[in-house]
C-alpha cells in the first residue's frame, strides 16, 4: 500500500509522507509556504492548517479530519493560552495518517498577499526584511567555554539553518538576562538575513513597523503589523518646520540666512517622527519597543533635512544632493523612540527636485512593471512626474509654484475646514454652487446654513477656474471677459480688469484675474513638464494618467483636463493614485525585494531637468492658454458611470462658442 | 640605446622606464611600497626619495641626481609651504633621465616595520585599517544629476581604485561643505577599504589612533601616529570603578547587590577613557577629532563593563561570557570624544577568566609565530597564562588573588610612590637594605635620608620572601624560622609565630608569618595553573618565560624563580614582556591584518578551566613549598650580563644548607 498522498492548497504541491509525518515536515519538504516562528514547538501557533475534507476526485483522494492524528496535548495548551478555531490544526504537531488535502490559510503563509483598496493597484506581497526566530540555546559549560552569544549563533543555525549572524552591540547588554529569564528559549529578531538586533525570552511574536512620509506641510505615519501587513494605525502631524517657513525654498532660505540652523529644522522633524511615533503605538495598542523597523520618504528637501544635511545646495542651481542612494540607517540615530536594534530605511532620491517621495510614488504605481505608458504626477510646489513603462521610465521635476496649494491666489487658502474646494457654475446664470470641507452639504443645500467659507484651497481654485471657462466667463487666454458683467452681477471691475465674486460672506471670495494668471503659470509649468517628458520619450500620449498626492487625491480629474494641467488622456484613465508616497513607504517596509527593486529602478531612471531644456520655455508658453472648451463630462459620461450628480451637473453643458486662440498674456503677474 | 635603468632600495626591484616616468609611477609599476596620500599631486610630500648616488657595481649602473629632471615648482612650493630636506625630491614630480638607484626611506613607505623597545619582540608592521585618500571631485552638472556622494565615490575609484564604498550616515552632514570649501579637493579616510568614514576640504594628511588597556587599578592609553606607528603619547589614569570595589570581584558583587548598577561602573569607565582621550591629545599636542581609530583590551570583567554588559555571570561558575568575539563599534558609542567616523576595535576575549587582555599579549609576544614553546604569564589578582607555540597554544587563568598587588599582606600596598619595591637581606647578619618607589637610591645610601616609607608592594612583598628564604630565615615550608631570632633583632615573636621587621620607621613594615602564607597560596596558585598547562601540553620544561602586566615589569625574575612562582626555566630565558596587553592593542591599532590573525589565533587557543581540572588541587598543594635554596643569581651571573648592582649583588651569595621538605601549612591562613 502506498504511503498517504498529501495535497497543500493553495498551491497545489503534493507528495507522499510516511505516516507520523508532521504537516509542517511535509510542507517544508514540498517548499509550501507555512509560516512558524517558534521552529514547531506548538506554541507560536503560526502554522496553523485546516483539512479540506470530502472527496478530491482531481487528486483520486477522500480526504478526512481523521487522517490527521487526533487533537493533542500540544494543541490543548495552545488552545487554552492563544485561541485556536474549529478546523484548525498546529501543522507542526497534527501528523499524518492517511490522505489528506490541506489548507494553508493566507495567514498561516510568511509570504502573503494584502490586496490594496485602490483597485488599480498591484497587491504588496509581505516579505519583511526583521524576522522573528525562537530558539533552544545550549547552556554553558565550564569543560568547554563559549559565550553565550556563541551558542545563541549555534542555536541559530542548528534550528534555523541561518549561519554567520553579525550581532547589534546593545544586544549584548541584554542577552545573558533574557536566555537566563526564558530559561535558555528566547526570541531573536534577525534583520535582512544577516545582524541580530533584538532578543526577548521566550516566545516573542510580535512585531511592528512604520511607514512614514514626511511632506513639507504635513508629517504622515502609517504603523504596521509585520507580519499580517495590516496598517494597525495612521496618523498626521503638521510639519513643524513651517515655523521655519512655509514652503520649501523659505524653509532653504531660512538655513542660507541662519548657518546651522538646519540643525534645528532637522531636530524639529525627528521630533515630529518621535511624536507620531508615540501616538501611532498608543493608537494601535501596541508597544514601541515591538517597532522593529521603518521606512522614510521625503521630497529632497524634507530627505536632506531629515538628516541632518544642510540642504542649500538644493536652493540653487545645479540643486546637487548629497546623497541619492538609499540609507540604512540605525532608527535611534534618527532620535526614533522604537526599538534599540530597529533600522530605518529611507528610500533612494531621484535628482535634486525628485525625491524619495517620488521613489515611493514609483514602488507605489509600478510604473517600471507593465507595458503601457503611465504618466504619474505629484503635486505640491513643484510637481514631480514619472514617465513610462518596463521599457524606460523618465522623470523630472517642474517649478509649479504654491499656487496648487492655494498660495499666492487672493482668497486661497492650504485645505482645511471653511476651504471651497468643489465648485460648479451655471452655464446661462453663471451663478455658483459649491461645498467647502468639513461640510457634506453644497452651499445651496439647506444643510449648508451657517457655514463658515474662509477661503479656496486648491482644487477649489482648479475646479473654478475650470467652470468659469466652461461658463464662457473665462477666455481660452485666460481672461475674465468684463463683457459679461452686464449678464452677471457676479462680474466685477477690479482696476483695469474684472473678477468674478464666487461668495459674497465675510470674507467675501473673489477670483481675481491674477488668481487666473497664477493657476495658468502653474498648470502651464505642470503641463510643460509633462510635455517635455512626452517629448523626450518620443511619444503623443499616454495610456493613463494617475494623479498622486494630497492634492492630486482631491482634485477633479475631469477638471484637470479642461484646465490643461496634465496633457490629453482619455477622461476615464486619469485617475488619483492617493498617497502613493506613503504607500511606496509601505511596501519597502513589508517586502525587502521592493528596496532592491525600487533602487535598481531609481538607478535606470533618466532625469530630465527642466531647467535646462530649452523646450520647456515653449512648452511652457504654449501651455498658458486653456485647451478644452467642449465640456469634457459629456464625453466622460459616455465611457463611465459617474456619480449621480456628477452626471447630472454634466448633463447642464449648453454648446459654447468657439473663440480664436488669443495672444498670451503680456504682463507677468506679480 | 636601453631605456634607464631604475632600482629601488631597499626593495631592490628593478626595472626599465622610458624617459619622463615619473619615480613614483615607476615604483608603483614596480610594485615597490612607496606612500601617497594626495595621488601624485606634490602635495603630501609622503612619496619622497633620495637618489643614491654613485657607481652602482652591483647593477652595472652610475645613478647621480642628475639622471632626474631638476627641482621644478611644485618641489619648490612643496618645500616652502612643508620643508624638504636636501636630496629630497617628490617621486611623483620627480621624473626618470637616466640610470638610477633610488633609495625609498622608512617614512615613505606605507607598510613600514616600528622596531620595538623590547628586543626579545618582532617589530610591528604598519598597515592601519584606516587610510586617507586625496581625491578631486567633478562638479554637479545639471545635465547629468548625480548626488556629491555619487561623484566622490567616482572620484575615489577612478583616482584610487576604491569602488563600492559604504558612507557614514555622519559624513553626509559635512560633505557638501567639505567639496566646495575644499573647492572640490577633498580628503576622505576609507575604513577597511570598505567605508568613508571622514572628509575634510582639501589635503589633509594626520590620522591618530589610541590603544587603550583597560585594567582593574589603571587604565591607559596610548595615543599613536596611524601613519608612523609612533607612540605620540602616553597616559593612564586609576580606574574610577574603584570607588564600587578594589578588584574585580567586588565590583562583581557591587553589581550583584545593587542591580542595574552596572550601567554606573559602565558610565565611569567610558568616562575616564573620554579624559583620557582629551589629555593624551592635549600631551600630543594634536586635534582629538583626527583620532580616527580606538582599539581596546581588558580582562573579561572589564571588557563586559566597558560594553554595558551587567558581568554578574563571570561572578560565578561557569563563568558564561556574553560575548567573546573581537567586536568592531562606533568609537562615539563608547562616549569616546574622537572622530564622529572613528572606530573602536576591541580584541576578542578567550575565556570567562581569560579576556582581551590575554588575546592582546599573545598578539604581542606573538607565541603562535614560532617553534619555540612559551610560557607567558600576565600576573594581577587572576593570572592569566598562555603556554605553547606555533603549533598549539594552551590559555589558562588561575585565581592568585590579589596579594601580589600587595593586597592581603600586612603591610601591603599598591606600588606607588613610598612602597618598597626592591629587597637585598645580608645572608649573614639577616639586615635589609631596600628601596622605594619614588627613590633612586637604596635605603642604606646617603640619598635615601628623609624618605618617607608607606608599605610593600607586590614585587617587593616576593623579594623580601625570596630573600628571606636565601638567607635562611623563612624555610622550604614557608616558616619564619624563630630559631633565628637570637642571630638578629629583626625576627620577633608575635603570637604563636615570628615576624620579620623590615623597616623601624613610622609606619615599621613588618613581614608576618601570615604574610608568608598570603605570598605561598597565590604564588602555589600560579605554578598549579603553569604545570596544569605543561601536564596537558605533555611536556615537563618550557624554552622560555615572560612575565607581562606591570607586576611582571617590576617583578625580578630571579626572585620569581627562587620562590618557584614560575615553573623552572634557564633564568637567563625568564624575562619581563613589559605591558604587552597594551602592546598588542598598539599593534591591532597599526596593522589590520593583526586583527584577523588574533581573532584566528583565539578561536584555536584551547581553554583549560583550572577550578574544574581534578590535577590543578594536586599542584596547588605540592607547589606550596619553596623550591630553591641555591642562590640563583650565580647561575644567572653565568649567562647573561647583568645591570652592575644586580651581579654585585648577586656576588654575595655563600653556600646554603639543604632543607629537606617540610610538609605543607596544615592551616589554612585567612
Amino acid at each position: 500500500m502506498p504511503e498517504p498522498l498529501v495535497v497543500f492548497t493553495p498551491s497545489g504541491r503534493r507528495g507522499r509522507f510516511a505516516p507520523g509525518t508532521t504537516v509542517l515536515d511535509a510542507a517544508r519538504q514540498l517548499g509550501v509556504d507555512v509560516d512558524s516562528v517558534c521552529g514547531g514547538r506548538g506554541i507560536c501557533g503560526r502554522c496553523q492548517v485546516e483539512v479540506s475534507e470530502g472527496e478530491h476526485a482531481k487528486h483520486g483522494i477522500t480526504s478526512t479530519a481523521e487522517h490527521l492524528t487526533p487533537v493533542n496535548d500540544v494543541e490543548r495548551a495552545y488552545a487554552v493560552q492563544r485561541e485556536l478555531a474549529a478546523g484548525r490544526r498546529l501543522g507542526c504537531t497534527a501528523s499524518i495518517t492517511g490522505d489528506l488535502v490541506i489548507d494553508v490559510p493566507p495567514e498561516s503563509q510568511v509570504y502573503r498577499q494584502v490586496v490594496r483598496k485602490d483597485a488599480d493597484a498591484h497587491p504588496i506581497e509581505i516579505d519583511p526584511v526583521v524576522r522573528l526566530h525562537y530558539v533552544e540555546v545550549s547552556q554553558p559549560d565550564m569543560a568547554d567555554p563559549s559565550s553565550d552569544l556563541g551558542r545563541l549563533r549555534a542555536a541559530l543555525e542548528r534550528e534555523w539553518g541561518i549561519a554567520g549572524l553579525a550581532c547589534d552591540a546593545h544586544v549584548l547588554a541584554g542577552l545573558q538576562r533574557a536566555l537566563r529569564a526564558g530559561d535558555w528559549r528566547v526570541t531573536v529578531a534577525v534583520h535582512d538575513g544577516a545582524t541580530i538586533t533584538g532578543v526577548w525570552p521566550g516566545l516573542h511574536d510580535v512585531a511592528y513597523g512604520i511607514a512614514f512620509d514626511i511632506g513639507s506641510t504635513t508629517v504622515a505615519g502609517h504603523l504596521c503589523d509585520l507580519h499580517t501587513g495590516e496598517v494597525l494605525a495612521s496618523a498626521g502631524e503638521m510639519n513643524p518646520q513651517i515655523r521655519f517657513g512655509e514652503d520649501l525654498m523659505s524653509r532653504v532660505s531660512y538655513v542660507m540666512m541662519n548657518p546651522g540652523a538646519e540643525q534645528q529644522l532637522t531636530k524639529v522633524v525627528r521630533g515630529c517622527l518621535a511624536k507620531l511615533t508615540a501616538e501611532l503605538a498608543r493608537d494601535a495598542a501596541v508597544d514601541r519597543l515591538d517597532v522593529l523597523e521603518v521606512t522614510l520618504v521625503g521630497n529632497p528637501i524634507m530627505h536632506h533635512l531629515l538628516l541632518g544635511i544642510d540642504p542649500t545646495e538644493l536652493g540653487g542651481a545645479p540643486f546637487a544632493l548629497a546623497v541619492d542612494e538609499a540609507l540604512r540607517l540605525r532608527a535611534a540615530d534618527l532620535g526614533l523612540p522604537v526599538h534599540p536594534g530597529a533600522r530605518a530605511y529611507v528610500l533612494p532620491c531621484i535628482a535634486g527636485h525628485v525625491g524619495a517621495d517620488t521613489a515611493g510614488v514609483i514602488l507605489s504605481e509600478g510604473p517600471h512593471l507593465g507595458d503601457e505608458v503611465n504618466l504619474i504626477v505629484d503635486v505640491g510646489t513643484n510637481a514631480e512626474i514619472v514617465l513610462g513603462n518596463r521599457d524606460r521610465l523618465l522623470a523630472a521635476s517642474s517649478p509649479t509654484g504654491p499656487a496648487f496649494e492655494g498660495a499666492q491666489i487672493s482668497c486661497g487658502q492650504r485645505a482645511a475646514p471653511g476651504a471651497i474646494e468643489r465648485v460648479r457654475i451655471d452655464r446661462d446664470t453663471l451663478e455658483p454652487r459649491f461645498s467647502v470641507i468639513g461640510c457634506p452639504a453644497w452651499s445651496d443645500e439647506a444643510g449648508f446654513a451657517g457655514v463658515q467659507v474662509t477661503g479656496v484651497c486648491g482644487s477649489g481654485i482648479i475646479e473654478v477656474v475650470a467652470e468659469l471657462h466652461l461658463a464662457g466667463v473665462i477666455t481660452t487666454d485666460g481672461t475674465i471677459d468684463g463683457s459679461l458683467a452686464g449678464r452677471s452681477p457676479r462680474i466685477v471691475p477690479d482696476g483695469r480688469t474684472f473678477s468674478y465674486v464666487l461668495h459674497e460672506g465675510r470674507p467675501g471670495i473673489t477670483i481675481t484675474q491674477n488668481d487666473v494668471r497664477q493657476i495658468q503659470l502653474a498648470k502651464a509649468a505642470l503641463h510643460a513638464g509633462c510635455r517635455l517628458l512626452l517629448d523626450r520619450y518620443g511619444i503623443e500620449r499616454v495610456n493613463r494618467i494617475r494623479l498622486a498626492g494630497a492634492f492630486g487625491n482631491h482634485i477633479d480629474p475631469v477638471h484637470a483636463l479642461v484646465l490643461g494641467l496634465v496633457p490629453d488622456c482619455d477622461p476615464s484613465r486619469v485617475t488619483s493614485a492617493g498617497n502613493a508616497a506613503g504607500t511606496g513607504a509601505r511596501i519597502a517596509l513589508l517586502n525587502r525585494s521592493a528596496r532592491a527593486e525600487i533602487e535598481a529602478v531609481v538607478r535606470r531612471v533618466e532625469k530630465v531637468e527642466t531647467a535646462i531644456e530649452p523646450r520647456f520655455q515653449e512648452h511652457f508658453v504654449n501651455a498658458m492658454a486653456i485647451p478644452h472648451d467642449a465640456d469634457p463630462y459629456e464625453q466622460l459620461a459616455a465611457v463611465v458611470a459617474l456619480p449621480p450628480r456628477r452626471v447630472a451637473e454634466a448633463a447642464d453643458g449648453r454648446p459654447r462658442r468657439r473663440r480664436a486662440p488669443s495672444d498670451l498674456p503680456q504682463r507677468s503677474p506679480t
